[in-house]
């Protein structure tokens, strides 16, 4: 039951006065640049996932409302409002969980974030320096909210993206607007009413709904706290208000606590693999497989992972029918990689789980628990049909903290993403450029065009 | 913690094979009947809504995202877009919390479901009667929806007209639609993903976004699962769905129990003024009063109301700041009522809160607590300076269970809703007199332009 007003921390409020006065110049380089590197990995997986089947059923549907504005859907021709845009980008950059990851409270938070602002960009010229500011700040907000009610939010059913998501997208969207601390705190109020997605709802089209409302929900409460529309003075840590309806035990000073010199942004991965991060190591252990000649995966008789008991725990289903599940399969996952020679969406696809050469593979492969293996980190055993045994030992997976994504690996992730689908980015390489100088640019919303069909 | 699938009924599945299948001729006449009412009473409160500050603020942001479209915004003049007609109307009709509402659930139902169903209504022809039956299924489902997880999900926080609502609104325009059980469980998840609103937000204008966006989340959801958008097997009853995420111990048998036969429509009941249940009675009382000429008001020392304890648990407020606070303030609703001689919409707000007359006059007031009495009656002692004692007592207040509002009390309702505020309806009679015969129409839409500004 919630607690009232009087037991309860300042957070709304506090929360607000720091996105209000924050600047560029208070913004460490690494913070800066982790920005960029969510918003390019954000392209890419927005390219891919614009052409889903979910993106298609939802844009077939939201055409018919669209109103006024020149706002860009990625990977599509038309012009849209940009609230339409922002929900749809926002949809398209998550559908495949393939966008930036905080681990702690499994948010992605630049699917809702990141579209307001483009909107908004679209809207009115942004430069580059508020537009990363803006991204970092909604970001930040994003993962404290969530961090303040995990790890029960999750656990009960709330899909944490989406009702996190919207929180930061209204600040980040509310100080682009140039809100004082008393509107972004309406902001916030408004968000509150609109904050919604179930977990229930994973693995289907629906989910999308939730995180692309995010996207558009939070960019509309910024929009209406500027008209005036107020809200309650704790939308966040009142007794009726987020933290508390939405968090089992909210801590609360996880809002707050050391604004501007601890930052959860630089907790962000980015998935080299369309899957469970559990699967990485297991993924690097099979890319180290292909890259030895001496070893033909046609020859293999048996697989044996040895790995930290989680691996088991999250990833021990030899028997998947679904992409869906197949993310978090580790017999498919080796399958896969192994028979395809690659592990990217593709790989992940119902089809590839449906492929006898990977159903037959999959039985091959089992696991053990090793209590002295890193989460991040696998033991992979490999004996031949000749009784040949080869181990392949990866200590820390890419992908994790251990082994980040370096930025050409960011840029070999977008170009793949934005290039191997249909849509297909056509000025790739412009975009990326783009974006590494974004803080440069004195107008964000021109670089939309080169993300446009 | 969630209730894994195995030991859980089927509820969604068997909602929506009920919504698929049932026709006009299964409604029973006091059903049918009930919804005309609803109907009724949301266009009058909508017309006095849509003046609100809230609705302004609400509409000023949206008219630039507006999309195409002949879709009413009742009381204004524009033509806009289905989704953004339904947004506002639902708003507006549940601004002022005098809509119609379900005792046990504090459910206003038809705020969220009517508006989807006139958007749509404008949008291709509607017949009176699909129009009509569609509606009662809309509310029905919201308020058993609600029944399933009140207590708990108001106590929580939840702001239960728009986070059931928009299962109702779903499940409604579905039904014109002529979705089949299938599709009607997709739209629930679709729903599902947008279900949102919090009681921290009540008092405030950010409340009305969460009450509009079920409005405008449902007819989305409807028309995302005609276009092929999927959604999860169990949207409300799954481990990760609604029922268990927002309950805290649902009872799924409250959704599905007796469809068709027991209909909880029957138990929304017509607000007579502007305030919490609780003071009806007392009210009633005043009016009595006035209607004495032998009592006069400027003579009286004081007044103290006898009632069930929940009277004053609930409402003795003598201390009230704001318009809001005033609608469980029984100090200020005597004040008000025997000053100005009414008690609407104007008697209840910020101005009337603050008149110096009132301030005086509520100090006369007081409560005393007395089992004998009924929660919906109540005994008004008043003395007069000179010493007189006058009794009025209240059996069954208007507008509750022992004394529904009439059809012509509603009718009065209603022209004083929408003409005395602005915007006012013009022509008020034309449109009585279409919502009574609505089941004799082959076009809905085409009320509208009776609501139009």
């Amino acid at each position: 039951m919630p607690v009232s007003n009087s037991n309860v921390p300042i957070v709304s409020e506090k929360l607000c006065r720091f996105v209000a006065g924050v600047t560029w110049d208070d913004l460490p380089a690494d913070v800066r640049h982790a920005a960029k590197r969510s918003l390019l990995n954000f392209f890419g997986t927005a390219f891919a996932g614009s052409g889903d089947v979910a993106l298609n059923h939802t844009v077939a549907t939201l055409l018919e409302f669209v109103g006024k504005g020149s706002a860009t859907m990625i990977g599509r021709p038309q012009h849209v409002d940009p609230l339409t845009a922002a929900f749809v980008n926002g949809a398209a950059g998550n559908v495949h969980d393939f966008d930036d990851t905080h681990l702690r409270t499994v948010i992605h938070p630049t699917a809702p974030v990141a579209p307001a602002l483009l909107a908004l960009a679209e809207r009115q010229k942004v430069s580059g320096k508020d537009f990363l500011l803006a991204l970092a700040l909604g970001i930040e907000a994003t993962l404290r909210i969530g961090n303040a009610v995990s790890p029960g939010h999750y656990a009960r059913g709330w899909h944490i993206t989406a009702t996190c998501g919207v929180f930061g997208a209204a600040l980040a969207a509310g100080k682009v607007l140039g809100l004082d601390a008393g509107q972004l705190n309406f902001a916030l109020g408004a968000a509150s009413a609109q904050s919604s997605g179930l977990v229930e709802t994973l693995g289907f089209m629906a989910k999308s709904i939730g995180v692309g409302g995010a996207a558009r929900g939070g960019l509309l409460a910024a929009l209406l706290a500027q008209q005036g529309l107020d809200g309650p003075e704790r939308p966040l840590e009142g007794p009726r208000g987020f933290l508390q309806v939405t968090g089992e035990h909210p801590n609360f000073n996880d809002v707050t606590g050391l604004l501007g010199s601890r930052w959860e942004i630089l907790n962000n991965i980015h998935k080299p693999y369309p899957c469970g991060v559990v699967l990485f190591s297991v993924i690097d252990a099979c890319m180290a497989l292909l890259a030895e000649d001496s070893v033909s995966v046609s020859d293999i008789r048996s697989i044996t992972l040895y790995g930290h008991p989680l691996l088991a725990q999250r990833a021990d289903r030899p028997n998947v029918a679904t992409g869906r599940e197949a993310q978090v399969s580790a017999q498919h996952a080796v399958a896969a990689t192994l028979i395809f020679g690659a592990a990217g969406l593709a790989q992940f696809s119902d089809q590839a789980v449906g492929d006898p050469r990977v159903l037959a593979f999959r039985e091959k492969v089992s696991i053990v628990d090793d209590m002295d293996i890193e989460v991040a980190g696998v033991r992979m055993l490999v004996e031949s049909a000749a009784g040949e045994r080869r181990e392949f030992v990866i200590d820390g997976a890419r992908g994790t903290d251990a082994r980040p994504l370096s930025d050409d690996e960011i840029i070999d992730k977008f170009l793949k993403l934005s290039s191997e689908g249909a849509p297909q980015c056509k000025q790739a390489n412009a975009l990326i450029e783009r974006i590494w100088a974004l803080d440069q640019s004195d107008d964000v919303g021109a670089i939309m065009a080169l993300a446009r069909a």
